[in-house]
């Protein structure tokens, strides 16, 4: 299957840039009968690190992801020096040197079979850039596509980080309605085909597909269907940003105990399918990292896109950030190599079955402090979970409140605060040009991600409190 | 001294950037009092990294800075666990983890101290921030203060990725001439006297003073002061870019023997004095890197400036890299950390008569092997050194080459790559907008850094025969 060409959708600043004349120079470096003094690239006989090395927990994880490495058997060792034998390891003398703006092959190269397995992507014109994190690919892909001026689709409540992004580019926004269960594909639609002709037409859909920010909602298979081909229908650009990806969960249990073993294979069938699994156009532009599944300071991620979409980032890397840290790259390629692909399958399903306990932990203790007026679901996949209140239920709606939900939101906010617990109104995650619903509901994001369990119900009992105080005042 | 307020030189887009909503959430976390349910961060338990270790040379560095650590005595040994009793190192669990956009504070105190060392700054705003090193600071200065269609002021010939970077964003270019020296001041003054009120006059000038690429020229004391106060009294705002600051050497001997050995006094007082280091009015953006001192792939620097516009840069960054790798900082720290200023000195002056060497061997290969038309003088620092000849000398100057320099250049570039030796002509680094001196001199760069001495002799033997070849054919 061939992609589609979507050069028409590249922004003027892609469209400018060129190639350096000084690579046409470098055809002839390493040429073996050319002496080539042609670039300034110090000797790394003077980079003063002759080796490094990490201790790491080894597969299958048996005491949980977060076991301390003790013994031999469950310790794995990543050494490598200016030079190395082992074809996962990136040597320091390459690693810590100029070059490789794309990332270094050992690890595209682990990265790649690792999008083979889990995607299985139904084009063959699709390839793997190293990044320094998602939210350097998604300014990266703003530069690419968007023009000052130009529109995008976002999910009505979205991450306010990346609308921040957007607005400092002179990006316009146009949100899309969601329900609990994300994106609602009709009204996507009916955006794209009730478009306003004098403005322009929108590039690009931005949309957390698993696990959003800050909703906690994951689009179904049948709706990421649905969207993509609304995306062929109307001819935009997905990008799906995903480095919740891999925290997708078991289904809820109530007061359950640990999730039961899963083999590779249930693990894999399990998990949602992703925009780039359907891209038979070339029309996905996947952004996925490592932070929330190695470490978010590594500043690594990779994007996945059709080549010549991928060789417009290149050349901005080129002159913005080169590319990832070479130190990074050589640990997290000598840890992914070690653990090979099973490995980080184990990984993987180790991650799972902490935030599912996490998640289960959450919604038993929401259901133990919340009163009847708080509403939530137990999230399928990522950080966070919602709580949502109907302010119109507030005793003094009408009264105090004017009928404005946000100043009842502001009322429990404040609340919540002097019981001494902390969640995010949702309004502030409210997207430009959001269209109100007239409806009196309101909610709150919560993570389980970042505390302890016993902290979490200490903090949810407050919460809850708060509420109680509040709607019997 | 109190720096001037120069927030009339920030760009529309620096203007619009605001810290997110968040961020005012974000004053409640890790109070004792709250349980914060605010933000998505993994534990840190879940950070596949128990330690990691890093072996390095030891100060003095007595048997060069090339020589590989084989004992106790002349080996470092850097190792930070997830948690840390040593002031210096930075743990894994917080370098790891979301935060510190302007920099790990260990790190940054190390830098700070160093550049109190080095630069003397005389006014009291000044603070530094880390960076994933210069290309990308470059990038996030013209986005901090260009406009698209702003003009900014360039050396004549310079780098041609830093041109290429704000050609991209719509940047337009007013180059400065220079002489062997570097810029030629009365010709900036001049540009800035002169300068068509119809266009947005510079805002910034754009200069690696130190070892300039490519000509390898390096600005005196005497014409930075000088700089300097045209920027003062045209109210400009001055970007140094110097990678190559630390590559400095010491005077050119002929054939000499080993430089001799200097005292650290001795050492700091032969430092070129930068634009920072005269700084009263805070219009120095001062792009600093590891990437030619330690190495170009842990993808480190910093930059130096007034506090207001670097916290222009912390929001940029906030939204695009957020920060430099934990694995790099982590490590960079440890190793400076256990090195200590004296050490990374000690260190820098290794450094120095590395390049000593390299340099002096050139000049003494060069004198060797080029024809008398072929001019050259030893550069003062830097990796680069240049090649001039006077295309009118060819014999076919007027006849085959219709008196264009350009077409001789183009023909010396070809004759060298069939000897097997490549430099690159001098023409590819001009400036857009470039002006005609209407001089018949022709230049080539080539560099001492990356190549081992017996190959420079041997490509700079090849390069002198097809000069040779060409001049009397």
């Amino acid at each position: 299957m061939t992609v589609k060409d979507l050069s028409h959708h590249l922004s003027n600043e892609a469209k400018r840039r060129n190639a350096s004349a000084l690579k046409t120079a470098f055809k002839y470096f390493g040429k073996d009968n050319i002496v080539f003094l042609g670039g300034g690239l110090p000797l790394s006989d003077y980079f003063p690190w002759d080796k490094i090395t990490a201790t790491s927990p080894a597969p299958p994880f048996a005491n949980g992801i977060g076991a301390k490495p003790t013994n031999e058997a469950d310790t794995v060792i990543t050494e490598v020096g200016k030079t190395t034998d082992l074809e996962f390891d990136i040597p320091l003398a390459r690693s810590l040197q100029y070059g490789h703006t794309e990332g270094q092959p050992e690890l595209l190269d682990f990265i790649r079979e690792h999008t083979e397995i889990i995607h299985k992507i139904p084009n063959s014109e699709w390839d793997v850039i190293v990044t320094v994190g998602n939210t350097q690919s998604w300014e990266a892909s703003l530069r690419t596509f968007c023009n000052p001026g130009d529109f995008i689709v976002v999910e009505e409540y979205t991450f306010p980080s990346a609308i921040e992004t957007a607005r400092a580019l002179s990006v316009n926004f146009a949100p899309v309605e969601m329900d609990d269960k994300g994106i609602i594909p009709e009204k996507l639609d009916q955006l794209f085909t009730e478009w306003d002709p004098a403005k322009p037409k929108p590039k690009l859909l931005y949309t957390i597909g698993t696990g959003q920010n800050p909703t906690g909602s994951s689009l179904s298979n049948e709706r990421r269907k649905a969207i993509y081909d609304i995306a062929c229908k109307h001819d935009f650009i997905i990008i799906e940003d995903e480095p919740y990806y891999f925290l997708q969960m078991d289904d809820y249990k109530k007061n359950s105990d640990e999730p039961a073993a899963v083999t590779h294979e249930e693990f894999l069938a399990a998990l949602v399918k992703s925009f780039s699994s359907m891209d038979v156009e070339g029309r996905v532009v996947r952004l996925d990292s490592f932070s929330k599944v190695l470490a978010p300071g590594a500043r690594l991620g990779w994007i996945v896109a059709q080549k010549p979409l991928l060789e417009r980032f290149v050349r901005l890397h080129e002159v913005s950030i080169q590319t990832a840290s070479g130190f990074t790259q050589t640990l997290v390629s000598g840890l992914l190599g070690r653990w090979g692909q099973k490995g980080y399958i184990d990984w993987l399903i180790g991650l799972r079955k902490e935030y599912t306990i996490k998640r289960n932990f959450t919604i038993d203790s929401l259901s133990k402090h919340m009163p009847s007026v708080v509403k939530y679901e137990p999230p399928f996949a990522g950080m966070f979970f919602t709580v949502k209140i109907d302010a119109a239920k507030h005793p003094k709606f009408a009264s105090e409140f004017g009928k404005d939900p946000l100043k009842v939101e502001a009322a429990i906010y404040e609340k919540s605060l002097e019981q001494g617990c902390l969640m995010i109104p949702g309004s502030w995650f409210k997207s430009p040009n959001f269209k109100d619903h007239n409806s009196s509901e309101i909610f709150f994001r919560g993570t389980y991600a970042a505390v302890a369990l016993d902290k979490l119900d200490i903090g949810l009992e407050r919460f809850g409190k708060a509420v109680e105080l509040e709607f019997s005042s």
